[in-house]
């Protein structure tokens, strides 16, 4: 029981961590750049506010679930861009490693639940994960339309690579890749996104 | 519909404003000052890993869900530092009228559902409340000792102080007031907090 709770909270306190793991997305106002946590707190709320739009019937408390742990592997393995397309090579190894460190912290079952609900969501299959990841992919983009679309401009990112990512979002949410794609034009229409 | 959805997309990138409002506790190794965002993530993650230490049955989606918009007032009201005396007797008015600005930007029956779901979490007579008002209290603990203290040293808390909001944990889990009780007498013990 001892031994329990105190693996309990050293993984409590090794996920500190994750805050200090910065995205290339900057908050709304033109803030700072977005940390992981952040990110995760955003899409858990965002993902209970939008539930009635999902195309299939979701466990809602899962995609929160998931939504808030879906990053913790980076405090190991950093956060790759959406639009790194070398960083995106080597990110499932170091992801994989990740996983295997921080959530052996963890009592044994709990590990296995945590490992299998992330590999849910990397496995893009259920109906959870397919929201889940909807709501990852939209977040960044509200907040990057919020700030003029900054983030996109700074990287030379086209509308060709955002719809590459953003078309994912029709399979977790048809209703929701309607307002991605009105987003997504008015950002060309103001030159934020090269064509 | 449309208008609806507008709505809810307002208020998501209303509470972005979360991540810049900071608490006095810092962030483990000496970190910076800690924002609401990464908080309320810390402890709706907290709450599902420690959910089998809560006193009674408790519905782990509402304590998540509770925990991660508990602090979304304090755009309006700001943080109000739990030994800070004066400030904790305006707080409620600050908080009142914020809840009431903030969540009025949802449909209304989203307003309804998170301002029940804040008022809940205050009134502090659910189990769901008491287990996420114990989460409240014990995450601060947890980095605060990890820095040996500096958050108590730096405001010169007391350890009656701190037994006097610790002790409602109690009230939420028992086995988790033991870890409390733990954590503050060793603080006591290494002088970080004033006996």
């Amino acid at each position: 029981m001892s031994d329990r709770i105190d693996k309990q909270l050293a993984f409590i306190l090794e996920i500190d961590k994750v805050k200090n793991v910065f995205r290339q997305t900057h908050l709304s106002a033109n803030g700072r750049n977005e940390n992981d946590a952040e990110h995760s707190w955003h899409i858990a709320v965002m993902a209970y506010l939008l539930k009635e739009y999902a195309n299939e019937e979701i466990d809602i408390a899962k995609v929160m679930l998931m939504c808030l742990i879906h990053d913790i592997v980076e405090i190991d393995a950093g956060d790759t861009y959406a639009y790194d397309s070398i960083g995106l090579q080597t990110q499932k190894a170091r992801e994989s490693a990740a996983k295997e460190r921080i959530f052996s912290m963890l009592p044994q079952e709990q590990k296995n639940e945590f490992t299998a609900l992330f590999d849910e969501f990397e496995a893009f299959e259920t109906a959870e994960s397919k929201f889940a990841h909807a709501m990852d992919n939209l977040q960044p983009l509200i907040l990057n339309d919020s700030n003029n679309g900054g983030d996109w401009r700074e990287h030379h990112v086209t509308a060709e690579q955002v719809y590459k990512r953003q078309n994912k979002t029709k399979l977790g949410s048809h209703k929701l890749f309607e307002i991605t794609d009105r987003l997504i034009q008015k950002n060309i229409r103001k030159g934020n996104l090269q064509e």
